[in-house]
């Protein structure tokens, strides 16, 4: 079988700019050539040439290794064969295989017609309104209003704020035809909307009584990926965006962190990802940020996944589009300003975090359904007794607020039932056979313990009892995902004081955790040969003195280095 | 000034088309001009060769005789100056200039960067969400799914549904360029989702088990139009467009009805808009449906809003992508399809059917804001008590879940914030003096009810009396809006038996109501002489036996013309 071997995000990035600088177009190239070598140029600074002729190298020689798309297409139509049979790859031997697997069985998402594009089905869907109802409440709690920018952007606004068009132009996809007509100018389809965002700004922002200004919104986004996986990087994905002006820097740096705390309380209280919060390497920053703060998440695999992100962005877009207000002494200022985004590769997250190898696993806070109930008979006469006790059982339930759901078809047998709702991820099964209906009692099941061990027999069908039970397991299950991932997490985080350890963790696919104040020439070096990149300047440190694990030199901060989806 | 006429939706897509047809393009014509052709051809059947070419003239002349978009553009300069100074237009003068005023003047939207685009702000965003808060929870009550497909639809789907093509090629935004790269399939950006839906329909649903399919999503959507106006018709806007397939014709029919009857309420008991429910004329149906159910909402003008529709696709589009299912006698059977919408232009119609001279005037369930409290007071004395009391009076509104705002500012006047929040259309101010303070009580003013009429002195600021109070008002300011309208749209209908009853009518600004079993040819004609089109056969229909009013034939039903947006 051929690898699916997903280069990390950077490493892709100037994979793709170097294919595209390399590969000549057919007739007139609709990004200017200088843009994408910009952009290379900007990943690898002029000063570092000989590494980034190695780097390009090296880049090349990956991509060579990498299976073409058709390939990864005929194995996608073996999977799909294996699929039909609800066969699920082994977690532990063939993480993306299981991961595909999983989405497409739990009926998660699908492939779109057009390359790169993801139908989110239902019970994906679900999920991703998991997340906005969280987000949705505590963007408001904290002054913020929802509202709607076009998607459609002049490509000039583009090209206004240059480290954004050099980060983002390679991606774009161009509307050049409306109406019937060539347009006089391409339209961009949003890859981000600080451009437009700005543009508006200026429009609506006179004095500092307009200040601050907290907006945000849920939008689609479209960025020309060439390597595409399902929820953690397609060519359009769901996200909100939120955008603010502020009058001083110091509100700007504190709306920034603001949010990425709300991003990190989300992690931990509703999806029991326990990431990693800090601030992103120079290298690492967003296109025409002047500081980008993030929460990385370990995957199952040990990779890092980036699952939310807030960037200070300074004045750099307020002064490309001249967002100004007029402050109490009369004086012209520029805005200083913020954006940040959790998308739909949230979705993806979860999936890589909790899974194992009968399917997927949900924490129970963002489970579109937390409870299944599995009535059980045999002879005909059972019948009505069980199914009457689960409808009862089911209507008590979901009056409590309890996202419940009686599986009483007939099609399929209590163990179909079983193995599909475990594979589905339901945090809690209730089973109702006849000598429980006798009995009033239930069985209880919990997705997270398998076997007999998360089995609790003769659970009281009293509906007071059992919503305070059920509530209880559902609780006991949200933190005991939550308190599994960190023990994950922190038995793969390896301290390391040399860049021999380094490569020696990030080897055994591993977190390397260690002091860093090295050039970005030496961040770049190690991307390079390790393939591992800064995720992060964790925001808690170690106390004492620390010398950089590359130069010797005196550390202010350790670093946290993997490689990532 | 310039006046802005809107050409009613049909007459425009003509016109576009035609215009369209006429133009040569500068290179490569993206849309083949058969298609153009084709389109222009299905509303002006062959055998009404004659009327056609009149048609297509008129068009034109109407065409010649509006004006330039620049004209528009300057008139909008000057429009904009006006509004700096909260200048509203006469809503009884210039319908379409207070409209725009009122839009501009409470922060509802703002013009995009791109032509035809529009800015969702804040406050006219709260309202789309109140819209979206009732249907969504109605869809999920009604067994549908929200999900997501995405917005790139290969270029030869479009083709495939003969109708639906030509509905819809002349109002296509293109993406031709990704990534860099010429693209090799031209990608359209959704305009509707029907032919994507069903390329993955074709791929869920194998057996009747897997039906009735029902699912919805809210997404954004692009058409290029030519004449646009903030909310009703803009190139870009946000909708909900439900999706179901089922196993039989009446099944469909039977949802088709279902989703109309929602529209329906939901424009009667939260937008307070008595739309008139009913059935298309042929030549008005969707491009693609076999029928098509609409809500027609009368604004303030007498033009008619098509405010939501419904569609019962028939086989239509599961011929055209062969989306079968196995009966239950294994033989293959094409699904039964719908679709359904309501989109951003029905705040649109909030606007235009409750806003007066003073500018917005919201229906209380779907206000962002109920309630404004205005403290007033003098002295500096007066401040501390005045506010403290407003301060509670809000937090125990907001506590009785209505959406309250103290506008504690320290910047206006209370007669400004008066001025300012009626014409937000905040249905119901308090206001809160020292005097009130002293005696325990607060002052209420109606929205609806202009002057001392709306003003009720001596409200007790008692908690439970007055959120009792409140929420009275609020009900019966829903009520008398709806009343309103509904006095409004009676005295605007006129049953004509004649077509020069009929004539007389439009003429007047007024909906006809009359017996019709016509032709398409005869309907058409009634559009190129009067400008009024068929909005509907209304559900409601008189009894007793019925003459055509243009043949004087038997007719089973009566028809409702007007003009429309």
């Amino acid at each position: 079988m051929v690898a699916l071997r997903i280069p990390s995000l950077s490493l892709f990035t100037v994979t793709a700019a170097a294919a595209a600088a390399a590969r000549p177009l057919a007739g007139s190239s609709p990004v200017p050539s200088h843009l994408l070598r910009r952009r290379f140029r900007r990943l690898i600074p002029k000063h570092l040439a000989s590494i980034s002729s190695e780097f390009s190298t090296h880049s090349a020689v990956e991509k060579a290794q990498s299976p073409p798309l058709e390939e990864e297409e005929r194995e996608s139509e073996e999977r799909r064969r294996r699929r039909k049979e609800g066969f699920i790859s082994s977690r532990s031997q063939d993480f993306n295989g299981w991961y595909l697997d999983v989405i497409a069985n739990a009926e998660l998402a699908d492939y779109g017609p057009v390359r790169g594009t993801m139908v989110i089905r239902p019970y994906g869907y679900a999920i991703w309104e998991a997340i906005q109802d969280y987000l949705n409440v505590k963007f408001k709690e904290t002054g913020h209003s929802n509202m709607y920018f076009p998607q459609f952007i002049p490509y000039s606004f583009i090209e206004k704020e240059a480290s954004h068009v050099e980060g983002f132009s390679p991606e774009l996809a161009l509307v050049t035809v409306g109406g019937g007509k060539e347009l006089e100018e391409k339209l961009v389809v949003r890859p981000t909307s600080e451009t437009i965002v700005n543009h508006m700004f200026t429009q609506w922002i006179h004095s500092h009584r307009d200040l601050p200004l907290m907006v945000n919104q849920w939008a689609n986004v479209t960025r020309w990926e060439m390597r595409t996986k399902p929820f953690v990087r397609t060519l359009e994905f769901l996200w909100q965006e939120g955008h603010t002006a502020h009058a001083t820097p110091e509100e700007a740096e504190k709306e920034a962190l603001q949010m990425i705390n709300i991003y990190e309380k989300f992690a931990y209280d509703q999806a029991a990802i326990p990431v990693i919060t800090g601030r992103k390497s120079k290298v690492e920053t967003f296109a025409g940020a002047s500081r980008t703060y993030t929460i990385e998440a370990m995957m199952g695999d040990g990779k890092a996944l980036q699952a939310g992100t807030s960037h200070n962005l300074g004045q750099n877009f307020s002064l490309a589009f001249g967002t100004q207000f007029t402050d109490e002494n009369g004086q012209r200022q520029h805005v200083w300003q913020t954006s940040w985004a959790i998308s739909t590769r949230f979705v993806g997250g979860i999936i890589m975090t909790h899974g194992d190898d009968t399917g997927l696993m949900l924490p129970p806070r963002i489970a579109p359904i937390q409870v299944v109930i599995v009535p059980i008979w045999k002879k005909a006469d059972e019948k009505s007794v069980v199914l009457n006790a689960a409808l009862s059982v089911e209507k008590e339930l979901k009056t409590s607020g309890i996202k419940v759901k009686l599986d009483d078809s007939e099609q399929r047998t209590p163990g179909w039932k079983f193995n599909f709702w475990e594979m589905k991820g339901v945090p809690v099964r209730i089973e109702i056979g006849p000598r429980d209906v006798s009995s009033g009692t239930l069985v209880i099941s919990r997705r997270d313990v398998p076997g007999k061990q998360g089995k609790v027999f003769g659970v009281s069908m009293e509906s007071s009892t059992l919503i305070a039970y059920v509530k209880d397991k559902l609780d006991e299950i949200q933190s005991s995902l939550l308190q599994k991932a960190i023990t994950f997490r922190d038995s793969n985080i390896v301290d390391v004081s040399s860049y021999s350890e380094l490569k020696e963790a990030i080897s055994q696919g591993k977190w390397a955790r260690g002091p860093w104040s090295a050039s970005d020439a030496e961040e770049l070096k190690v991307k390079q040969e390790t393939g591992a990149t800064i995720r992060c300047f964790p925001f808690e440190q170690p106390s004492g003195t620390k010398k950089c694990l590359m130069t010797g030199n005196l550390a202010e901060e350790v670093a946290i280095f993997a490689k990532s989806y």
